[in-house]
């Protein structure tokens, strides 16, 4: 039985370095499709095209227009398939539209298993046991324009919700439980998703518009053990009507898996 | 009178989308010439590609192989220039080699000096004064191979440089003063050289080898003020081999003006 995210982020090789997916509408959130949706599908692309490389090290993907559900083409070049890094650039099409361009990095991140493989002096997010925290299926929002919220789980700590209730408390920062529906267990490409999953941290400010990103940067440190992912998403500065935000997303185990850097667009008022 | 730092990142247009640059022998450090120094290059081509579009918000790089000096060209692909940001692909090659890949997203930060344009919660690190600081004129490198040091005025934080004299900390921090020869002040394109202009932090490890870049994003928040620069390098986890390492960069206003995050591969012993 095919998971919703694996049916969903399938593409099928079409000729030299294209591959065609079909972005589904399930994964539609403000303006468009998520933007994390779209990296785990371009670097599903890149990874059909550079065998022997299983997972995505480095990703870094820029947002040119919102993508819609339907036909996409990914075209994916490869730059450099050498020693234990293979790089490509790739970009992700609708008919004469460039969506995202993306630069990605695959090699094998096997070695973070071994001893002494993962060495770390960051700390995990404290977040109270899940029946204290608040689900997203209590979300006041419309499921029709935010479909993206069926495909997750997703429990907040009860301190960074004040927004949802009229309260935002101005701390640029969210932590949350996340697990994918059908509890499909998380790997490489289903931690792309999650460094997009959650909403802006502009919401905290009370700024509740959309957020689109400019340019997103993950990094995947290791492949994630089974279970529950814990996921913290912060901001410290606003410049120009832009905002910054980083996440970071921690496996079962207590490991520091993925990170990323965004640079968005502060919602209009 | 042309600053060294002006002169070495010339780019010279010549022909659709493509840029001459002369890079110089004054820029090298280990294997090759330094990371920033290719990125600030690269954003020259592409801000001349932009006109009206000032200002480098974002810049992503992967970095293929280890440019050398003398001629190159930066191949500028524009994939959107509308509203207040445009957006380009850029590869600098040198012959048939592909040395870095990259996009860039380009804007205006004049609205960072507006009233209200720049909201942080981030804190500028503590640095003694610089005549408490050790200047990296002191290093024990050889100047042939690090022509890169003589491009610099770098002091550093005393508790940081333990390294420099056999013994290293293990801290995984680096914080310095920061200023260009000549008392070229800061602007956008020298940020981008400062991102990557520190030692790896692998040498508060010990790790004194060469920590080739895969990956690099910069994201520009504010046109620095003149005078000194504050940075600070910071890495938390190795994982299969690689690092990630933060820069953050404070001009003489107290504002965090630039940051970024590389994954770079740990030193071979």
């Amino acid at each position: 039985m095919t998971s919703v995210f694996d049916a969903a982020t399938t593409v099928v090789p079409d000729g030299a370095g294209r591959y065609r997916a079909d972005l589904g509408a399930g994964w539609s959130i403000g303006g468009g499709l998520n933007g994390g949706y779209l990296l785990a599908t371009i670097a599903r692309a890149v990874g059909a095209a550079v065998p022997g490389k299983p997972d995505p090290l480095a990703v870094s993907a820029t947002y040119l227009s919102a993508s819609r559900p339907g036909p996409a083409e990914v075209d994916v070049r490869v730059l450099r398939d050498g020693g234990s890094v293979a790089t490509a650039s790739a970009e992700l099409r609708q008919g004469d539209d460039v969506r995202i361009a993306a630069l990605a990095s695959f090699g094998d991140l096997a070695g973070a298993d071994a001893e002494g493989g993962f060495r770390t002096s960051a700390l995990a997010p404290d977040l109270p046991p899940l029946e204290q925290c608040v689900s997203n299926k209590a979300a006041p929002v419309d499921l029709e324009t935010a479909t993206l919220l069926s495909r997750f789980d997703m429990r907040f700590h009860p301190d960074d919700v004040g927004w949802a209730v009229g309260r935002p408390d101005g701390s640029g920062r969210l932590r949350a439980w996340f697990r994918l529906e059908d509890d499909r267990e998380p790997d490489v490409y289903a931690l792309l998703l999650v460094l997009d999953a959650l909403p802006p941290v502009s919401f905290t400010h009370g700024a509740m518009g959309w957020a689109p990103t400019i340019e997103l940067t993950a990094h995947l440190r290791a492949r994630p053990a089974p279970g529950w992912l814990r996921v913290v998403h912060a901001s410290r500065t606003t410049s120009a009507g832009l905002f910054e935000e980083d996440c970071e997303v921690w496996d079962a185990a207590g490991r520091l898996v993925a990170q990323s850097r965004q640079l968005a667009r502060w919602p209009r008022p």
